[in-house]
């Protein structure tokens, strides 16, 4: 046993990961599941390609409430020249979205009409004149949708691999589907560990620390798309933790340990992933969150991917977001999530262990033309400046200009 | 009853409908419920501001593994001129997180000490030697993490209103929380009306219409943060239209009505909300989507707001995007969605009604130092090219450049 972990660049970390998750194909979609198509669909993961079993509209539909008519008998309509019509045999009132008689083609407003009784007189029910005096031709087909306007069948609707918004539902229905395919969610076991972790109502005495990892990536890999079972607090004891991370791997699809991932006299994570499977990766190059652990968890004859996550909460929480969304986001077919990024010039240097990405948290302001970026307080313990999205940037792409 | 209705500006329908729930006190946040600090709570909008119970660290806690000790003790140590101090009188062996003895004030890294035993050979156990040699001064302070270095008991954690983000959690929890006071989920039913209407599923006919705008606008609602409800399919029969909305009034904070709300033979909607409460708004100058109405319901001695959404389905996406998205936001405290905005010159000109605010989908490129918009279809019933946050320009704010 190796009392000091030996750091390797995050690169080289996920290439050793990526490739031991592909020797045991575990690189791509874990599966795909069925589901009714209603709202609890949306942000799911599209796992197959939709094509219209019917086109949309399935038949030709009046775009406005009006008349249908044949384009010809109009032609020569002007204001000063009104052609007259008559009702039900060459025209029919239809409401939008009815189907267009088969004779009509195309549609006028029942406001440019004069819908007119037997006497020439304004008809009692505008929708049933016994004919119809206009005063402008009607082009053919318009105000009408015709099958096909939105989607044609056999058509491409929605690639495989799209997170599903609340039209794309529609689409879906639209092209003749009950049913989505999608990603099934890929099941994660998190389990606590740590001799002077007390769970979170309990009032913790010196040397305690409340356990909230386990909270913020469940919250993570419940965002990312994943299903998270949150374990009970396991004590330093390196039985206990190996059995439970084994019962884990057993109805899981990926484990994360947290913490015990350093090489302190109590940090067992690396040893029990050696025991159940193969240890890759022990340390990388990254700040905050470096004693890093990946692995692979032989169970029953499969192998299931572990991540030993450092126990500092900002560290933690980085490892969440470079090492288990990414691999979500390939078990769910979908793309990786990627923060938009910005050059910015540094407010002032910055000094970063050679050979380490080191991720640090700064605001960002614009001055004039230029874009500034003023470092935050760097302690992986600090949670309260965490935020991923806005105000992280990682350091080797921050230019000093 | 009018048979027409009138198209009313976007701003003066919102100054409308703003007015009348500011008066009878519907423009706030709902009300509040504490749920428990697990990972279910993402997403949810705080309540409450979040003010620390107890600092974190709660104590002063040790950033490595290694010693603790008396900064004062090791002044002078230097490479060449060892100081050499007694285990347990001047040092104590700490695991990273472990509380510091009240007489130290420093940490020196296991790495960086001789640890020795009785006869000043290498101890057989480093954390538990006999003395320690050290050949570096150590800094008061170094290397432990002091109270409240990530929070300070009485300090704001979290102001109210913001969306929860996983890290969030874990800052809540370290602040003495075991359950967050979050916004309740404004319930929202959402009746599909209209004679033509088939479900999902059913096989459908000429002039039948597969009913799927109540999908998708109940996935917008639970994206929102709302808790939607779907009815059944009404027929256009304006006495089960009434009771139904009356009863969707009962039992929800808001009643979306999918459609009627235009002015044909069979558009009962502005009715039933006549009938029940108050017509505000009967059309408003925004395409797609001006046949929308507003109002308010009493029912059993409150208002409920009712939204008559159009029916063609990018229409009822927009009126979603215009009217339900920012009146969630309000009722749960939490900042409406703006999407990006983008200045862009527009490949073609557009005509759009005069006094309309016409949202157009484009697609934006970049050429040279430019940004081009190139506008797609237009038609109301295009659910396929709906892409809100993508490629949606509101035509009023794009400039022809």
């Amino acid at each position: 046993m190796s009392v000091y972990l030996h750091d390797i660049p995050l690169d080289e970390a996920q290439r050793r990961f990526w490739e031991a998750l592909r020797e045991v194909g575990l690189d791509g979609p874990l599966g795909v599941e069925r589901i009714p198509l209603d709202e609890r669909a949306v942000g799911r993961v599209l796992a197959e390609p939709i094509w219209a079993k019917i086109s949309s509209p399935h038949y030709h539909a009046a775009a406005m409430d009006g008349f249908a008519v044949r384009a010809a008998d109009t032609v020569g309509a002007m204001p000063t020249r009104p052609v007259t019509l008559t009702y039900g045999e060459q025209a029919a009132y239809v409401d939008t979205g009815d189907p267009i008689p088969p004779w009509a083609n195309a549609v006028i407003p029942i406001e440019q009409v004069e819908a007119l009784d037997a006497d020439d007189r304004p008809a009692a029910d505008p929708r049933h004149p016994v004919r119809l005096r206009i005063r402008a031709a009607a082009r053919p087909w318009q105000h009408i949708r015709a099958i096909g306007e939105d989607i044609v069948a056999t058509q491409l609707v929605l690639p495989a691999g799209r997170v599903l918004r609340p039209v794309d539902l529609g689409a879906i229905a639209g092209a003749g589907y009950t049913e989505v395919p999608v990603a099934r969610k890929p099941k994660v076991a998190i389990l606590p560990t740590g001799t002077e972790l007390v769970p979170i109502g309990q009032a913790p005495k010196p040397g305690d620390i409340i356990e909230y990892n386990s909270v913020v990536l469940a919250a993570q890999v419940r965002q990312w798309g994943g299903e998270p079972t949150r374990f009970p607090i396991s004590a330093d004891d390196f039985d206990l933790i190996r059995s439970r991370v084994a019962e884990a791997a057993r109805t899981h699809d990926l484990v994360l340990v947290n913490a015990g991932s350093s090489a302190g006299s109590e940090d067992f994570t690396a040893r029990v992933v050696e025991s159940l499977g193969r240890l890759l990766v022990h340390g990388i190059a990254v700040r905050p969150g470096h004693p890093v652990i990946l692995g692979l968890l032989e169970s029953e004859g499969r192998w299931v991917p572990v991540v030993g996550v450092p126990g500092y909460p900002a560290s933690a929480a980085l490892t969440g977001e470079i090492f288990v969304e990414p691999l979500l986001a390939r078990w769910l077919g979908r793309q990786p999530h990627r923060p938009p990024t910005l050059t910015a010039r540094l407010t002032r240097k910055l000094a970063s262990p050679a050979g380490d990405d080191d991720y640090v948290r700064v605001v960002v302001g614009r001055v004039g033309e230029r874009w500034l970026a003023a470092p935050l307080a760097r302690g992986a313990g600090l949670i309260t400046s965490w935020d991923p999205l806005e105000s992280t940037c990682r350091h080797a792409s921050l230019s000093i200009l």
